[in-house]
Parts: C-alpha cells; structure tokens; sequence
C-alpha cells in the first residue's frame, strides 16, 4: 500500500479490522480448563487471549516473529538536543548490519528476525523550531516505507527506531497530541545534562508555537514534529491491523509514533500491547494518556526496540502455557 | 551434604562465599564500552554483573539453567485454609511428571532442565495449630533433600514448590520472621474465600501462640511451620550460594522459604535475585521486608517456580547483551 494523500491514510486508519471475538473467547475458555487456578497466570492469560484475538485464532503460533528498526535523522538536533553527535545515527545503522548492537542479541534471544530500515539517514528532517519536518510528501513516503517493511505471514511485531534527537521529537508528538508542558515530556535520552534538558523542552515550545494550525490532526502533527522513523513505525503498527499481526511497543518514541492512529480512532491500538515502561522521563505518563500497561519495568532507556523484544519472551511462555498444558481432565487433578 | 544437627546446619548458614567483587567490577567496566548509551539496558546492566559476581566469572554462562520443584503436605490443611483438597498435591506431581504443568512448558520455554523432588508427599507435617509442622529430624532430611537437589555446574536455578495449604505456611513463617498481624501475610492463595481467608490468620494466630518459643531462631520457625518443600528449598538456595550458583527467587512461598537465610545472615541471599513479585497478597510486603525488587510484575500466584522460569529469560536477554555487543571501540561509534 503506498499512501498517496493524507486523506487516503487517514481512512486506512479508521477501516480497522475489530480482532476476532470469537478466537479470544475460546482462548479465554480454554485457560479456565487448564492444570492452575483460574486466573493464576495473570497477564499470561490476558496476552494468550490478546494473541488468539488479533491473530484470528483460537490456538494462536509464534513461528515468525518479526523485529523491524527504523531510523532518520532529525533536523532539530541543531538545537543541542542529544548528548551524541548526529553521526552516531549512521554509525549505528552500521552497527545493526554487522550484528554488534543490543537489539541484534535481544532479537536473536527472543527468536526473532530482525530486519534495519533506513529512512534517508543522510537527509534530515527539517528543524521543527524553524519549519515543518516532513511536507506531505515525505511524511507520507515514510509512512509507507514502514507499511510495506510489515511482511507476510507475520505472527508477532516489534518496531524500534534509532535516530539521535529523536527523544525531543517524540516528546513534541507527546506534547502536541495530549497536551500538557513540554518539560513534563521531555527526558534525558541518551544522556543529555540540566542545560540539554532545558533546551528540549524550549525546542518544543518553539514547535509549538510555530506549528500551532496542525495541532488539530494527529497526521499533521506526525509529519510537522517528524521523524521518518517515527511516521515509519506509525505506519508499520497500521500495516500490523490489516494483516491481523499482533504488535508489541517498545519505548517512549515508538509510543509517541503510535498513538496518532490510536488519537484518529480509539481503538486504533487495541492490536498493540507495551512491551515496556522505558526510564525516559515521559514514557510512564505517555502510556497512562494511551491507557497502556507496560509489561516490563526493567529501567531500560536504550530504544532499538529492545523493550519489546524483550517481552517477547514474556509473550512466548504465555502460548507455551495456553498450548502445551493439560486439563483438569486430561491430567486427573481435582477442581476446586 | 547431610545436614546433622541444628547447629552445623545453622554453622553452614553463615559460612558463605562472598562472591567475586573483581568479576562484577569487570563485567560493569565491560557494559561501559559496549555501543548503547551507558546505563541505558537498566536492570539488565545489574543482572550481568550480579551473574558474574555469583558464577566467580567476568564472562558469566548459562549453558545449564536448573528448575527444581519441591513438593510437600501439609497438616495445616484440616483447618480449612484452602481452596482445593490436599491430594492435588500428589496429583500436580504426577501432572509435572507427564509434562502438563504450566512449569513444563515455562522450564523449557526458559532453556532450563526441570526436575521434581516430592518431600514424602504421602504422610503430611504436622498441623502447625497442633504441633509443629516437624522435629528437627524431620526438618533436616528435607532440607538436606534441597541441598542435594542442586546439581553441580548449575549456571543458574530455580527453585519451585507445590503444596496445596503452603501460602498458609508462608504467611506463618513470614509473621513469625517478620512480625505484623497475620492478615497482613495472608492471601487468597488458590483462590479461598472471604472465610477462608479469615481461616488462615486465625490458624497462623494460633500457631504463632502455641509455638511463641520457637520465633527466636529463624531455622526452629522453618521447622515450626514448615512445610518439607519450603525447608528443602531454603537447603536449596543454601547449597546453590555454596556451589557458587546465581538464584531466581520465585514468589510467596519460595521467598517466605529462603527468608531465614538472610534472617540468620544478612547476605545470605545476596546471590539472589526476586524474579517476580506475585499477586498473591503478602508477597509485595515480603519482598519490601527483606529488600528484594522484583524483576517482574505480572500477575501471576501460581508457585511451581513460574514467575522465577519466566525471569530466565531475562537473564538470558541480559547476558547476550553483555557477551555479544560490539563495543564503540569495534563498532566505529563516536562517543558523548
């Protein structure tokens, strides 16, 4: 699917599939028959049922579990944004390829594949202090480049980014679609002191201030604060609903590239769970706006999708219960 | 090593290798050269040099991961504190036997080998209302039966239990260790009622009346109010610190069972770590008693070892990181 205005998106953001009712219900009851008391494996049941709803099975697989990491390059590092210089993005990209990163160990350890998506590195999105990120052309272009990197056949998605700067670019999202201070947004990301801290959250303002007329549509707002890979994983996790993949959210800025579709429509998440809560100042508050709950809080702040490889795992044990435990009746063990 | 008297026993509590400061120093030194920002993978950073302090390796492994459930009965259980009849327990081992537990499916979903150690499952302890749970023969046999159960060149272990009426023995020996009223430590374990609840703090009140002498000495509580299985993973837990083996705590009870060590020495459970905090009511206050923090929150009261199997795979995430990224040096990465 290759978007071509943002009218066109907008409506492939509100024709959702609903998820299977009837697959998560047989889920569900099938749990209840199972050698534990009920509702003994917590969220382990929750996310069998999840899985059984949003792949549209009642016995749901995890045979391909798909990692996709997105990065770009952002224009508003010109504002001092990030304790790394803007190469480090590239750098980084290369480091993925060579399997030298986290996210290489993590996905391998979850028995993922894990896949790098590039959105024109060299060319940075504009400085969203002095214009628009991405005209409409670009934004759509990223857009698209993350729907079409969803494959085939997908059982479970996790979408990273990497891209130096991008933690002030989310906050802006943050800041632009739920309102509220941007110091209450803005985080250390990568490391950056007091005095980086502040020139963020003035960053943002300047935003803004500049950008005010899009603040009424979450796709406008996407494409004015950027960045590629964030506009990429928004329409990665879109691309998930319509081929019925299961998506896992990892951290504060795949969380701010996400919630415009849930912002469009409210249930334009419902397929996604938080694979974490990141140490990034803004991530707790961002989720409690989204009404998520974090599976993990193991003070990561790393991005990459490292977070929701991570509950990967976590995902993986809970279709090991639903399918391979016995029944009450199977095992002969007396009910309650 | 068979545990002959209290006093050796109590000798072996508090003659404890101190871990390998030099191991945990070099594996902190290695996670700042490694291409993420530093401090940014969180509790995984602290999990690689925990292991390599407790393995006495800069490099730790986890070639051989070992899940072990301990299964007794319990006398307690005439006073009603349960939700399910006490022959689920023989019932539940014979479950484990034939691979249809959720801990068959969490062990091998985790890498790690299960095995189950049934404490005399057929003549329960002593009703710790009437009695105490066991003589110090009785006790020493299970615990020695724990210290046997770890094998040798363990990189890592659980240790699970199964014990229908065992949150009651829990409870009582956390308010015994810890003090605070017993409906404080009391929970709805398999799922009781709101008279079942109320069955298990006055059974605890009554125990803790009648066997007042004991509350002085951590090892005459465990014996006191048992049960075997808490007993043989408290020897458990002793023999993995001796063997140099790290440990996942699992929830209520296999917290409540290790709780001694530290009570008897106050790094005796140094070489551990909480792997989960269960829904089950006492636990979160067990944990805070004895200045654990959980590596995750799920839900889940189910025992058998489940929460600790399912932190395995974290620690297995937290040591790829570790081994396999590239440093900046390697990478090509510019620093801050």
């Amino acid at each position: 699917m290759s978007f071509k205005s943002l009218d066109e998106l907008r409506a492939a953001c509100t024709d959702l599939w609903p998820g299977d009712e009837a697959a998560a219900t047989a889920a569900l009851a099938r749990q209840d028959t199972l050698t534990k008391p009920q509702g003994s494996l917590g969220r382990l049941e929750e996310i069998a049922a999840w899985l059984a709803r949003w792949q549209g099975r009642a016995m749901p697989r995890l045979d391909r579990v798909q990692v996709v990491v997105f990065a770009g390059s952002h224009g508003v590092t010109a504002q001092g944004v990030s304790a790394f210089p803007a190469e480090v993005t590239h750098q980084m990209v290369a480091n993925f390829s060579a399997g030298g990163a986290a996210i290489n160990q993590l996905a391998r350890a979850a028995g993922a594949t894990l896949s790098v998506v590039p959105l024109e590195v060299e060319r940075p999105t504009g400085d969203f202090t002095q214009e628009a990120a991405m005209d409409e052309t670009d934004f759509l272009a990223a857009v698209t480049a993350g729907y079409e990197a969803v494959g085939d056949d997908v059982d479970l998605a996790c979408f990273g980014e990497m891209g130096i700067g991008n933690t002030t670019t989310a906050a802006a999202l943050a800041a632009a679609l739920f309102g509220g201070e941007p110091s209450k947004w803005v985080g250390r990301g990568t490391g950056v002191d007091d005095a980086g801290l502040k020139r963020k959250a003035v960053a943002i303002e300047k935003g803004l201030a500049l950008q005010g007329d899009a603040l009424g549509d979450p796709l406008r707002v996407a494409a004015a604060f950027g960045g590629r890979e964030l506009a990429a994983i928004m329409g990665a996790t879109l691309a998930a609903r319509h081929k019925r993949v299961p998506v896992l959210l990892d951290g504060f800025v795949c969380t701010a590239a996400a919630a415009p579709l849930q912002k469009l429509e409210p249930t334009g998440l419902a397929h996604a769970l938080a694979g974490h809560v990141s140490a990034e100042a803004g991530h707790r508050r961002l989720l409690q706006a989204m009404r998520l709950s974090p599976l993990l809080d193991l003070g990561m702040r790393l991005g990459e999708g490292s977070g929701a490889c991570l509950a990967v795992n976590v995902v993986r044990s809970a279709l090991a219960c639903h399918a391979g435990m016995a029944s009450f009746a199977e095992a002969g063990v007396s009910e309650k």
